[in-house]
């Protein structure tokens, strides 16, 4: 933490809630941002137990100063039925990442899952405008990624799954939602410079099978990962030994400490 | 705070609540403390109101990282009736000052008042082994502290109260408690060489009437005050001037906080 921070009887707290709840990173990550920014926010890790979730959360809807929390595992679905509402994202992934408290004192679901990977992979200057995309997935996290990419501006995106029903029942809502035929289901085969992204949880383990044939990658392509931990799937090693451009899924986790640390400052920074 | 304080996943939380909050100065005192120790704990202000103390307990409760919390107003007597067990001084001053979460995982109530104003004292170099004390006052904190200081050597303690009915009952209770004659009532007139303490709430605002006249101090005898703000009450000021050794509110603040970390560190440390 930058020098000076230091905790007072006026700094508001944001919590992060999960079980486990130790190998939580978001608080080193946003209290730099917040303390960098001179905002009186200090974040800080909520254990919190599958039983014991509606009486916590009952306890920070009565802390005044309590201004929000990000949510981790297991809570993620099941905080859906407590909040007073929800941001339309949050339907449509079935998760919630992040609860703030409204100026009328409301707990409000959101997710970030999808602006933060865009916000990472711009800031790793990587383009998605009139970008065609190749999304391995259809899960919770691939369902976020594929409404903010279309939203960023990517020309299409085709939805490779292993049930292709799942993979189907997105491209149909993302083509719904804006109107027009930008997503499509397809198989997991790259084309010419496409950004490949891979949203399943394939590569969590080193023994895992990979979610693509890597020899299929080619330089003009980028291979991007949702996983951030091991920072270097195998799947991107294997990318990077073929000249391709990758990208790791840490940069989704940076992008969105820095979309939630501006979301909460917008109320109560 | 000293530099390479950071809140990490791992870092266990202190609570300090109280409505308002925004004016504790636990927090910075104690994190210093925390820190300097290498202990990962940070002590937080929660915003409590009256009317959700009891949701918010519960909440406390069901989060396993939180250790413990300070109690300020208005829920110092409040918490008596929350806390699973209290320490038997609790029960003694009527209120509770510290709440720890015990290795079993319940919620005990513990009161530092009386032995941070010996620890203030000591850390301040003022004699209390042989001591007359006069005790002015005989609420929360002269009960506290009249059994602070029998229990640490003082010789005698007067105590001068406008309602004597009230000082008798707590000359008789240290009485009955040590099984000796050691505290009694008298007025508000110190003797040779004594240790005068306001224990009083006249003093916090300055149009306060005095609670002893100042022309009764001697040199010899030593000013101590329960008021930490302002930190030179207008007696204290009173006294030094006349030479009289004095000793401010604040080193009780400071007694207890150092009192409360190692408490909090006992277990949680």
């Amino acid at each position: 933490m930058v020098d000076g921070f230091q905790i007072r009887g006026t700094t508001r707290l944001m919590g992060i809630i999960g079980d486990p709840i130790a190998q939580a990173k978001t608080p080193a990550t946003i209290n730099t941002i917040f303390s960098a920014g001179g905002v009186d926010i200090a974040c800080v890790p909520i254990h919190v137990p599958v039983q014991e979730l509606e009486t916590v959360w009952a306890g920070l809807k009565g802390m005044p100063n309590l201004i929000g929390f990000g949510i981790t595992l297991p809570h993620k679905q099941t905080a859906l039925e407590l909040c007073d509402s929800l941001d339309p994202l949050v339907k449509r992934v079935g998760a919630v990442n992040v609860v703030r408290r409204e100026r009328d004192g409301s707990f409000r679901g959101y997710q970030f899952d999808g602006k933060g990977f865009v916000r990472g992979l711009r800031a790793n200057s990587i383009v998605i405008e009139t970008r065609e995309v190749l999304l391995l997935g259809a899960g919770g996290a691939a369902v976020a990624i594929a409404f903010a990419l279309v939203e960023a501006g990517a020309k299409s995106v085709t939805i490779a799954n292993r049930t292709t029903e799942k993979a189907q029942v997105l491209a149909d809502t993302v083509n719904a939602d804006f109107g027009r035929i930008v997503a499509k289901v397809g198989p997991a085969k790259p084309t010419t410079g496409q950004l490949v992204i891979n949203a399943t949880s394939l590569g969590l383990n080193d023994q895992d099978a990979l979610p693509l044939d890597p020899d299929l990658l080619r330089p003009g392509m980028t291979m991007a990962e949702v996983i951030a931990q091991p920072e270097t799937t195998r799947l991107l090693a294997e990318a990077a030994a073929r000249d391709v451009e990758t990208h790791s899924g840490i940069h989704m986790i940076k992008g969105q400490v820095g979309l939630i640390a501006d979301h909460m400052c917008d109320i109560w920074g």
